[in-house]
């Protein structure tokens, strides 16, 4: 790129929105696992949406490519640039209206998404998004990767909870959508499309979601399980008797208790005597008595002998305690060596099939290897980690990620599944989904691009 | 069209999928309220999804326009075809699948709603949508115009309650995108391009729909009120209090219930003395005690003055009796003379404003007329429908259709609100609608529209 078009960046930005020093951009340019690292000549921080178009306007006329980034969190390398044109959006973080009537919040696509949370809750209302990175992640990130996180089950994704979208377009037009309304046929639903497109589509500038009342009572539960198969029967028995007040059904398998347990400070097993998996089970309601809806769906479930034991946190403490045991689950891994990741998802019915077909096949492949299968099981979606072999050497281990993790994708596939549940395709998977999904799909896909994006400035190299 | 060719379709479908007979095509060539009347030179019935491709193939061979239709419940003319092939999905009526375990039923578009929730309650589960032409309205149709209907405040309109689709597109290839997976980040989520498309993107030939457990307990209540914002703040109340209990919230004005029980046999307003405003509850849930919530919740609005009375359902009767007071409020209009409907949405928060100047600005304009704003206030979706004057000319009070509705559109608009909530545009509001929208998303719809059907063959004339 040279000087003058830089310069004519720069100037659209002014002296506090662009940064061409090194270790500025350092973390800017490598993502957290260190799978990716990128290089940009120019990163731009536009201060608002005009800033945005004008920057959009000028790689369109100049075919200059962009790479947009939040807060830098995704795990596929979707928003590291490898050469392009960075722009972050991070200076755009203005709650910009909430309308406690509507239950909405109006917000830029910089804000951060615990930011966006604290603005909810101050108004005694929730947004319900919540996922690890959310003390750093932007909710235009969360919404360009439709991010999921652990209360899915109850609220679904990011783009359940959206309902109006500012997107500045290839050609940098602005596309105002910033509607707040639960019903609205009136043609094509364009928001959907720029939902979960990796900012190949345009970059989402602000958006309105959908708050929820301030729950006045959780109530979290331990059960102690023999198989996956007694989990699905849980995950009935909660679903029947708690309906929407169940908001999390996470799977945990007993290597995975274990990692935690020695591992990390303060974690205990709440349980006497082991037991192969487990259910941490949350649930949430407006209404107090929710103790009793939760105890009623134990005993029937203890009936069906569908749970061997269950604890119930008894107060706040116990309740941190049992939630600390799931969130530190993926951070306990790293002290048993070198882990692989797999994000897949499969019908809810598939698991106790994929759990165990998935265990034989990395067994085979790689005779020791450990998998730690755990996650959101009431979506079916299975973070399918592989812990290395005892003894092993780490980097040779981590060497065959790509070939442990395609038996993983594949047995998935096979049942109807996923190859990345929440992660999106960004760099990483871009040419393994080929492999997936029908030519007829992919071909799709690449017409709504060529049709949004005709001059391919938007993220190359990314999604599709 | 010529002979030869028509003799090339009916080849496809057979002797049992095609007619040409006036009889027979007539009610496929009205819509149900009359105002839009079709031709047709032949329709054709495909029993198959290789059916509709090979018919659709032939389509865009021959640049032939076609409109699909299923149960021909539409209320803006979106299936009624202007000398187009009609391609009617009703013989597609199969239910492919349904897994308990993943909560997913698999219906081909030509299914009735109706059967679908009753294979899912064989199941012991339901399929939620639900809506006032529910026996004859098929899935297919449903998706097509994102249906909404009186439980969207729980479940979410039609769009929320799809997990995968089989559709055929506008060159006649089959996309397959039959997957029963609640998170999928692998690349557009073309699947929502087709939902809410009236047809004009492909044929949607079946559904992966998702299914809830049965409910165990029901509430209703109907509560009265001095006024919109006092409906407003029970709706906050019993969101607080009863979460996603909270199925319906239905707003009820005093002369609606006037009307229903003037002219519905065996109705009764259910309180001593009259209040300008009503809400109907319903809550539902797995857990048994719900009348507490129900109770608590009621208390608690009454406490804080929002609430001037309210009656909760003793038994079942009554309950059907409550229900019954807001399902027959379109019937009961009809014997108040001419009826102009208008099917709004606003951001909740914005209901009180608009009804005040919907109400006076047609007021102005015609001495007399008596609106009946009643529907989905928890979704921000009213029926402003208009009944005539007393005394006064039924004919000429419905040329004041356009008229009299773009007034209610414009205040609607000013609000941020939709003309559309639910019913669509099809060939009803195609040109109104581009009073409303920004140039840049009618020229992105388009663009939708010709990258996908670049010969315009799909329900020409509808939509965009």
């Amino acid at each position: 790129m040279d000087q003058s078009l830089l310069d004519r960046f720069k100037t659209i930005v002014g002296p506090k929105g662009w940064t061409d020093d090194a270790a500025t951009l350092a973390p800017h340019l490598t993502e957290w696992r260190d799978r990716y690292r990128g290089t940009t000549p120019l990163m731009l921080s536009p201060a608002s949406t005009a800033e945005v178009a004008a920057i959009v306007t000028l790689c369109a006329e100049t075919r200059t490519p962009l790479v947009p980034q939040g807060g830098n969190t995704g795990l596929v390398g979707g928003q590291i640039p490898q050469g392009e044109l960075l722009v972050s959006l991070r200076r755009m973080n203005k709650i910009r209206a909430l309308d406690p009537l509507n239950d909405t919040i109006t917000a830029e696509a910089g804000c951060i998404l615990a930011d966006i949370q604290a603005a909810a809750r101050v108004a005694d209302r929730i947004f319900p998004l919540s996922l690890a990175a959310e003390g750093s992640a932007t909710i235009g990130g969360n919404l360009s990767t439709n991010a999921g996180g652990t209360a899915v089950l109850r609220y679904g994704n990011a783009r359940a909870l959206t309902l109006g979208l500012e997107v500045v377009l290839p050609d940098g037009r602005i596309l105002d959508m910033l509607r707040g309304l639960r019903k609205d046929n009136t043609g094509y639903d364009l928001k959907q499309l720029f939902i979960g497109a990796e900012g190949t589509l345009g970059i989402i500038t602000a958006a309105v979601l959908t708050l929820f009342p301030q729950p006045r009572a959780t109530e979290t539960a331990m059960a102690a399980l023999q198989s996956p198969e007694q989990a699905l029967a849980l995950l009935q028995t909660m679903r029947a008797s708690a309906g929407a007040a169940l908001v999390t059904f996470e799977l945990i398998p007993r290597i995975g208790l274990d990692f935690v347990t020695r591992h990390i400070p303060n974690t205990r097993d709440p349980f006497a005597a082991p037991s192969p998996w487990y259910a941490l089970i949350t649930l949430e309601s407006g209404h107090k008595d929710l103790r009793v809806i939760l105890e009623a769906a134990l005993a029937d479930a203890a009936a069906q002998d569908v749970i061997r034991d269950a604890v119930i946190a008894g107060s706040e403490a116990q309740r941190r305690g049992l939630e600390r045991l799931r969130e530190t689950m993926s951070e306990a891994q790293k002290y048993e060596g070198g882990s692989i990741k797999c994000d897949i998802a499969v019908p809810v019915s598939a698991i106790p099939a994929f759990l165990d077909e998935a265990a034989a096949a990395v067994g085979r492949a790689c005779p020791g290897i450990r998998p730690v299968a755990f996650g959101h099981a009431g979506d079916g979606n299975i973070h399918f980690n592989l812990s290395q072999p005892p003894g092993t050497e780490r980097a040779a281990f981590l060497t065959r990620w790509d070939a442990l993790s395609t038996l993983v994708h594949e047995i998935a596939a096979r049942h109807g599944g996923s190859i990345s549940a929440e992660h999106g395709l960004g760099q990483m998977k871009k040419d393994e989904i080929l492999h997936y999904k029908s030519e007829i799909e992919m071909d799709l896909m690449r017409r709504v691009k060529s049709s949004l994006d005709p001059n391919g400035i938007m993220n190359p190299g990314k999604l599709v």
